[in-house]
């Protein structure tokens, strides 16, 4: 077995099968999700139960959790395929919850494809979203060593627990006119931060990690999922609909509460904030004077600078983890990428 | 510890704590699970997440389910609290499943109270069923040793996956014509069968049985959910309104896929089937036209035959089991019961 001394004085064993000091990257664990995606293997029948569920985890996105889950666990020095089904669990429990999500908001189309209520139908989205949900604690389950069992289902499910609530915070806040600014940060770290804490701590506990290490990793996660969220919001107003894929204003037209518009709201002195969100008006005459309320408040910079202060907190996290520096630099450039990205 | 060898020559050993011949009957057991339903903890706040999972779970139902794993737990010799979670698990997720059957039907009333779509909405319906689903889980691996825990997931997770099988194949029946007896009898044993069968044999794991005796009592309560079925629907067109509780011929008139109306189009040489599914009619004129044609057919009797025999196959799988006549004679009348019942 080799071990080093890691450059904060951790001890950094590293498996004997594994045994490298180097980590995958990004594209590399793209790769292994993907294919292992592909692999999955669904019953043939009854094919209005499955055909949509294929459907939805071939449509693509980031794959960002599947991706924390297998580096983790390669940063605490096991072979990262330690931790691919937990990987997929989390990726199918992911898009199980956007599958509901796109029934409960109504959304007609979803990574440029038609969503599965509009392919297909609204009662086939809800039955084939509750199969998923179901597939992903099959996943969590599969091949997981008995020791691991108990830690990995009390996580997934405590996590899935918070992931419903935020996502009944966001509906109630529609109709609720004194939602916080600390309001909105505990709802996006419920509906978005925590299932990417989560990941990082599956791919810990795989690994045979200690649980202060799974703590860390999944603070270090949560932190980057408040980023990550904050940053799309950000991106909603002021990014790029090209490189983006999407068409700006989307949430000033919706009168979505978010960041931006909540401080607007509540630092906003000339109304203009107020009335536009009583009152129907013309989309890009909307979106220009909303656009003019945060600028005149800075809140683009002030954005930032809160989604900076998440990123530095998720980089402090990694301290408290023994890993090698070759690990501790991909999840610092995951997290830096985060600060601006730009889709 | 004592023990005694039963009359079908199996040595029968008792719980040392528990020691008791005799068991509880099925009004104790239904006082448990209604104590244990009420003793529920849920928190606090989002109130739209956690508000309707309570108004289900109030809405009474036969709790013929958690009836079932307690009962079976006994049976093996242990205290039936013993499978307690495992039994509000069950009644959990069976619940979850008719939130979201409901929202998948567009069905107005449930227990004859406004069901969750109705009462607050659709979304709300569908998150807290997801949630349900989730807490279902959960209950399942509250206090479960680990040595029973991957066997309890294993078996909950596949019979979740074949109910949403039977609710999908349910679904895809409405459009096909060439439905047979068979397809009929699969589906319904995916869709409620099943689900009986996991309660049992679930009591059976937490008893600490063997695997052969929960395999046998999962037949038991297979069979007994497929007599129960065939019940219900022989029950929606000959019940007693005023005692089964709701209005007759409701299956009728929705043209829905039977043993009854399946066996009637197949063997109806008359032309009064095929006439009536293809046309709309007078709701009266229809139930009583096509009554005519099972009356006809002598389907009342046969589909009482059908049943019977269920009954008498799950009452034979007993014989595999070794348990007190006290136990067997509580699942033998539960059995018997399921074969004139009339609510």
């Amino acid at each position: 077995m080799a071990f080093f001394w890691s450059m904060h004085g951790n001890l950094v064993i590293l498996c004997p099968i594994h045994n490298r000091l180097i980590m995958h990257n990004l594209s590399e664990y793209l790769s292994m999700i993907e294919q292992q995606i592909k692999d999955l293997e669904y019953p043939a029948e009854p094919v209005g139960l499955y055909a949509p569920i294929r459907y939805v985890l071939d449509g693509g996105g980031k794959r960002i959790r599947p991706v924390l889950a297998l580096a983790a666990c390669e940063a605490l020095g096991a072979d990262p395929l330690k931790a691919i089904n937990q990987a997929l669990g989390v990726e199918m429990f992911h898009n199980f919850t956007l599958l509901h999500d796109d029934v409960m908001d109504h959304a007609d189309m979803r990574r440029g494809r038609p969503t599965v209520h509009v392919k297909w139908d609204e009662r086939t989205a809800i039955l084939s979203g509750d199969a998923m949900l179901t597939l992903s604690s099959m996943l969590m389950a599969r091949e997981c060593p008995l020791q691991f069992y108990p830690r990995v289902m009390k996580l997934t499910q405590q996590t899935a627990m918070e992931v419903y609530e935020g996502q009944q915070y966001d509906m109630d806040f529609e109709d609720r006119n004194d939602v916080t600014v600390d309001d909105y940060l505990c709802m996006i770290r419920l509906k978005t931060a925590v299932l990417l804490g989560c990941a990082c701590a599956l791919g810990v506990i795989m690994a045979g990690g200690e649980q202060q290490h799974a703590d860390a990793m999944y603070a270090y996660g949560e932190r980057l999922g408040l980023a990550f969220q904050l940053r799309d919001d950000y991106l909603d107003t002021y990014g790029d609909p090209i490189v983006f894929g999407k068409e700006i204003g989307g949430d000033i037209l919706n009168d979505k509460k978010t960041w931006l518009s909540i401080m607007a709201l509540s630092e906003d002195t000339s109304g203009v904030m107020a009335e536009e969100l009583s009152r129907p008006s013309e989309p890009t005459e909307k979106i220009e004077r909303v656009r003019a309320v945060y600028d005149r408040l800075q809140l683009p910079l002030r954005c930032q600078q809160l989604i900076d202060s998440y990123v530095d907190a998720a980089v402090a996290m990694l301290e408290k983890v023994p890993m090698t520096p070759a690990a501790r630099n991909f999840f610092v450039r995951l997290a830096e990428e985060s600060r601006s990205r730009s889709h």
